[in-house]
């Protein structure tokens, strides 16, 4: 390796570095709290080599979206993916999701909850950017109902995405009832939901777990 | 009315319109938007009877978490309260709901549903105070719930805990997807949920409007 592909690597490390702690901070303080000066001194670099990688505030934030998209697909959709399409997989979803809104992975807790309710009402590119995310998640979850029902496993007559709404309405509120309220419980609530709701359009419930 | 009188009921008309604009502004900006400074500038009043008033930030936070609940109340509570206990008063909460959603009350959308998110990972009195007005709202829905089982209008055997979550989160993800698309089908959406689950517990659905 030489010398440029040695500070490439190193610039590309930085950049991953900043954007996990952005991720976090912005979990907490929400993605105005997010400053370039901020992420320097917790991160122990110089303000010109956070700034040479985002440049502005706004390119910060929609670094910092693109990168919680990244964790979620990562830790929600790919392991979900390893089961073949069908009920399977949509309940896997379920689980995945579930699992990720309870464990500690962002440290104020699921990231894109937090922005939605930060920037619903503030138009501009940071907004798009967070509801292209959720209409590409929403895209996902209809896909794969649509592939249950076309393998015969959900019912024919099933409205995709009505249903995907409602699994994650679930999981939105669940996760965040258990963080205002300290209660892990509520996750077990809405796994409850979700599970009773597929029961009602499984052509075989016995494709699902037990209650 | 001698001139006490005068000056309490001035300092009370102030009072009101200082949280007034609060509100709203912490549905846009957060409750960490609110400073004592912007809202005399907003309001046109001086720093110092902001002050007198509030003390301190945290102090203007917990009067403007309480009156937003004052709010909500007044807007979604009192409305179907007009109805007899029973399902028809169970619909009636799920359509003040969807209605407080979908009009411009807060200008940043529901203040419940932004300050949840601010501050669910920030421990202390503001988000106790978030916690305390959540779990009133959940209360008053599983009783309303418990009145219809009692009027044999839902049927017994119905989990009222999970029926007050399931239609809480519809309301929510409605809500929030409304306005983080800009979509007023996504209250339609949350409607179609909330009458399609309550037909599955009611005993006479024809207590419920169509579909």
């Amino acid at each position: 390796m030489n010398q440029t592909d040695g500070r490439l690597l190193r610039g590309e490390q930085t950049r991953r570095l900043i954007l996990e702690q952005a991720v976090n901070i912005a979990s907490i303080d929400g993605l105005e709290g997010l400053s370039i000066g901020r992420l320097a001194t917790d991160l122990n670099v110089s303000k010109s080599g956070v700034f040479t990688h985002f440049g502005s505030k706004e390119e910060l934030q929609l670094a910092t979206v693109r990168a919680a998209a990244e964790i979620f697909v990562a830790e929600v959709v790919r392991p979900a993916e390893q089961v073949p399409p069908g009920l399977g997989r949509v309940w896997r979803m379920c689980e995945t999701r579930l699992g990720y809104m309870s464990r500690p992975i962002f440290a104020g807790g699921c990231f894109f909850y937090s922005a939605t309710a930060e920037f619903d009402a503030r138009p501009g590119r940071v907004r798009d950017e967070i509801a292209t995310n959720l209409r590409r998640w929403r895209r996902k979850n209809v896909d794969d109902i649509k592939d249950a029902m076309a393998a015969g496993e959900i019912s024919k007559d099933t409205d995709a995405g009505g249903l995907a709404f409602e699994l994650d309405a679930y999981a939105r509120a669940g996760g965040g009832d258990a963080l205002i309220h300290d209660d892990p419980e509520a996750i077990r609530t809405a796994r409850t939901a979700m599970l009773a709701r597929l029961r009602t359009v499984a052509t075989d419930p016995s494709l699902l777990p037990p209650a």
